[in-house]
Parts: structure tokens; C-alpha cells; sequence
């Protein structure tokens, strides 16, 4: 998508054909700084650090991990050390150690001296089947929204969207923000509710950022407002991501989402998830067999922003000592 | 209630007989202060600065303010002019009309000489009046919470509130928070879930505060929180205050409420609004007719907390010249 006109993925090859290059999403809504990735450490410390985040993005970056670790060393040793390190830097990302797998079995096979061609050009082909995944899914959905679209005799369609399921979370497009993108691109009038998605924000951060930057209309709320929202009407369509989808529908999505879509229920409005086939769990039956990961309770006590300065602070907004918890996803049954 | 053991409200009689005194609520979760109000205009200024807040208390305040105001001229011109610059302090609150309205017809009838004496007796009563509103609010609505207690066999019983209806929005006790009071000193096993209440963190902030320093258990949650943990079975009822209820039953409350609602409605949780008769508004027959302000955006863009080194900052949380929206109230339908 674009930042000010100019089209970005959040992943590339370096202009020397040897690097990869990032956006540093730590850095955002504040700044927009651009990061070259050399050496397998540069991928595990860009992973870990969360400076990329998102399943796919995760993926696409572990994949030029591995490519960066052949460059320096192409034994199956400097394979295995180069999988060993990129798993370790987040545990329990399904989708790192699927791109982990996809270059052991495309490089496994090739002898030393062309497995670093052979990285590089399976890794951008993993970003750009990611890009193609996304990019359908926007197909497939935009005609939800051009359907409401010719309902309203052309007025603007208003989508409510939780958390950020956008570009910035794979390589480009989105899941659940890749229909909102093909219907602006298309003139097709929109704007978002972005819930500001406590406690780490990204709807305010991140959605925001990307939907400002690419230029969608869209507007900010407490994540407590989007019930009155559906009520007074002002709802048309709520679209959102997942985390983890079972086999009967359930939906894992951040935490929140189901509280969303007890009040489109309630009122009426349409409520879909957006979702690549590599999300669907099919060993879980349903929601319940998920288990719901705790994070630091410090997310919610405390908050991170800009100052006035230009500086980026953290903020206690709790008494001192106060206990919280934070729980990271809930469970959004089925549609019944 | 208790302040680390020490018994507060929220306004008293200062010891020198002819000034009142409050905790000034700005400098809360992160500092106890008390000011004392000597002047008419100190007793505007804690309104309308929000030292003091929720509907009781600023009419209480408003009444110290008209005997402060006395003090300094007790003539029918001095009476005219407190009322007035007390009723410009928050031009919609109701409480604060009501208050001026008690104040004038008590004073009105009196010789001049009589009416510091007479202000600051009724003013005391408006105050005592309100504790015992409250009081019996929270002898009223205990029983709900020992009923659980009994059929939890003494485990503890866990409700979860919603922004601040505790003592410190009243003049003591609370609204919501009553009951819990109640249940706490009668050795009752309670803890509360405490929604951070976005935008302005009433719940992060005043709740946990106010609930800590009695001491009652609890702990911090995200407003998305809330839904899970009913699916949990974590949340026994959930107790909450209204800023506006209408003849039928519908509950004008902080933006948020209406979503736990229906939680609680998906998750056969009981929920219930504790309210002084005061909130009712007979005039309106339902929900609908509640306007519902919109506040600030700047508080959903930007956010108030404490820095590591104690001093208070606000940072701006989403990308500069974000739009955003703050809808303050939502109307959650009565029960059906």
C-alpha cells in the first residue's frame, strides 16, 4: 500500500540483492524509519523486537533470515544454526516455523554454492505468494462493501475494524483491511472506525497509521464506543482478522472482538472475518480448546506515546503497585 | 471509606468552622492532596476544574460553596450571585442546579445574620443526605452479593464495574461500589474487575485507587476484557452506576457499558445499575431520547499518566493530526 503516495511492502530485497529491508514498526505512528536487515541476526533481533510483527510478516522475515545466514555460511551446519536461531526468537509463531520448513526443503537439496541464490528467490516468492493470498482476499471481500455501497445509492460505507489486520501485519494488502483498500482503490466511498484496541493500541497506532498514509478516510475510537456506534446506525459492516480459527468457525481474534460482535448481533450488522486458509487450525474442534494467552500485566497499567517534545515516553496510568491482568484474545463463536 | 485505614469523604467541614475541605481529585491515583476551599471561587474552581466530580459530589461542593460565598456577603445580592457563578461551573450537570435550588430555598427565608450559619448547616446535611442515599443503596444491593457468596460456599465472588461509581464520585460509599463496600466490611470474600474505562481511565485510575486504599481485592482490566471473562466463568455479576435512566428502564451510562451488557446477557452473568431515585429522569421515556455527548477527541488521541521519575505527562498515543471521536455515554436497553 501506499505512505504518501509511494507504494511499500513491509518487507524487500535490498538494492545490492543481498539485504533485506524493513519498516520498523516499534517506531510507529511516530516515524517512518526503513531498515536494513545483513546478517541472520538483523532478522532474529527484527523478529524478536517485534520491529516486524504479524503471522505472514513474521514468516516472509524469517524466510530472508535464512537467505542472509546462507550468504555468510551455506553448510547444512549454517542452515541448521540459521533455523535454530530465527525459531527461538518468538516460540509460538505457527507461521515462523512454516517459512522455516519451506527453505529447508528448497535448499536442502541444492548444493552449497547455490543456495544463496536459491534463498533469496524463495524467500520473495514466499512474500509474494503472501501478497497474492492477501490480495484475494481483498477480492473476494470487495464486493461486500460495493454491495452496501449501491444499497446506500453511493453514500459512504462505514466499517467497524478491531486490532490491525492490515498491511503492516503481512507483507502487503492485509486480510481484513485488503477489501477496504480494493474498494477506495476502486472510488468506492469508505470509512473506517478504527478501534483504538487496548492495551497495546495497534488500531490507533498501526490501522490508523496505514489507513492515514494510503489515504482512507477513518476516525479513532475507544474501543468502549463501537456498541452506541452500531446502535445510532453508523455501522454498516464490521471486518476483522484472526489469530486462530477451529474447525467448526470459532474465531480467536484480539481481545475484544467478540465484544464487537454481540453488539453487531444485537443490532443487526454484518460481522465477517477475513482469513487466509493458513489460519484455520483443523486439529482444534472449537473456541474452547483454545487456550488464551496472559501477557504483561504492565501493558495495561502502563502507556506508551510521543511527548509533546517529540520524544517517546511510557506513562503509568494506574496507582502505583495496582494489579492488572491481560488477557490477549477471546473467542467469537460461530455464527449461529 | 478507608484511605490506608483512615476513614475519608470526599468534602468536610474544614476544623476552622468556615471552610470546607476535598481531596482534589486531579492529582489522583498518583497523589493525596487535600485543598481547602475558603472562598467562593475556590469552591467554583474545584467544580469546574474537576478537583471534584460525579453528580453528588459536585452538588455538595456547590453547596459549601454558597455558604463560603455567605460568608463574604450574606445579602440577597451575594446569595443571586453565588448561585450564578456556581451554575456556570458545569452548565449541564443536574445535581448542581438542584443543589443551588436547596440552598437558595433555605437561605431565602433568613435574615442576613442567620445565613452562614444556616448555609453551612444545610450544606452538611446535602452531604449527610447523600452518605445515607448511598449507604442504603449499599444495604440494598449486598444481598446479591452474599446470595453469591452463599452459593460459591464462601469462595470469592467476583463482579466486574465499569468507570467510577465509587465514594469518591459521591460523598462517601458510592453508587455500584456500595454494595461491594458493604460485602467487603462484612468479611464477605469479594474481588472486583476493574474496566480502565477509556477514554479518561476512570476505572484505572479512581476505581483501583479508591478499591486499594480500603483495601478490596481487584484487578485491572482492558474494557475488551470483559466479554472472555465471562465466557471464563470469571465475572459472578457485574455492578454498575448511570449518569441517566429513563422512565422505562433504560440506562444512560460511560460508553462501554451497553458491551458488557450483552456479554453478560450471552453469558447468563447477572448485571445490574445501582442508582439513587435522584438519576432517574421521568421526563424522558426512553433511551432514544438521551442525546449523547461527544467529548474531546484529544482524549482518545492522547493519554495522562505518570513518567518513571513521578512527574505527570500526557503523550499522544496515535499518528499526529489523527481524526478520532469520543462518544462519553452509551444506553444499554433494560432487561427483556
Amino acid at each position: 500500500m501506499n505512505i504518501d503516495g509511494k507504494p511499500y511492502r513491509t518487507i524487500w530485497l535490498g538494492a545490492d540483492g543481498v539485504s533485506a529491508e524493513i519498516i520498523d514498526q516499534t517506531k510507529l505512528p511516530f516515524a517512518l524509519e526503513i531498515v536494513a536487515l545483513c546478517t541472520l541476526e538483523d532478522a532474529a533481533h527484527a523478529i524478536a523486537s517485534m520491529q516486524v510483527r504479524g503471522a505472514p510478516l513474521i514468516g516472509a522475515t524469517a524466510a530472508y533470515g535464512v537467505a542472509l545466514a546462507m550468504a555468510d555460511d551455506a553448510s547444512d551446519a549454517g542452515l541448521a544454526r540459521a533455523c535454530e536461531v530465527l525459531a527461538a526468537t518468538r516460540p509460538t509463531a505457527v507461521n515462523l516455523r512454516w517459512a522455516l520448513d519451506e527453505m529447508v526443503a528448497e535448499l536442502q537439496p541444492l548444493p552449497a554454492d547455490a543456495r544463496v541464490a536459491g534463498a533469496f528467490a524463495r524467500a520473495a516468492e514466499i512474500c509474494d505468494e503472501d501478497v497474492e493470498t492477501c490480495r484475494r482476499i481483498g477480492e473476494h471481500g470487495v464486493g461486500l462493501i460495493e454491495a452496501h455501497a449501491a444499497h446506500k445509492g453511493g453514500e459512504t460505507v462505514n466499517i467497524l475494524t478491531h486490532c490491525n489486520a492490515g498491511w503492516l501485519a503481512t507483507v502487503d494488502w492485509g486480510t481484513a483491511l485488503a477489501p477496504i483498500y480494493q474498494a477506495f482503490d476502486r472510488g468506492v466511498p469508505v470509512h473506517v472506525w478504527v478501534d483504538e484496541t487496548r492495551p497495546r493500541n495497534q488500531g490507533a497506532s498501526l490501522t490508523a497509521f496505514e489507513l492515514g498514509a494510503h489515504g482512507v478516510p477513518h476516525t479513532i475510537v475507544a474501543d468502549n464506543a463501537g456498541g452506541h456506534l452500531m446502535q445510532a446506525g453508523l455501522v454498516d459492516l464490521c471486518l476483522v482478522g484472526t489469530d486462530r480459527t477451529t474447525a467448526n468457525g470459532d474465531v480467536a481474534n484480539k481481545i475484544g472482538t467478540y465484544l464487537k460482535a454481540l453488539a453487531a448481533k444485537d443490532n443487526g450488522v454484518q460481522f465477517f472475518v477475513a482469513l487466509p486458509h493458513s489460519t484455520i487450525d483443523w486439529t482444534l474442534e472449537d473456541g474452547a480448546d483454545i487456550p488464551i494467552e496472559q501477557r504483561d500485566p504492565g501493558e495495561v497499567t502502563h502507556m506508551t506515546g510521543q511527548l509533546p517534545g517529540g520524544q517517546v515516553a511510557t506513562v503509568a496510568v494506574a496507582p502505583p503497585g495496582s494489579h492488572a491482568a491481560n488477557y490477549a484474545f477471546d473467542v467469537t463463536p460461530r455464527g449461529s
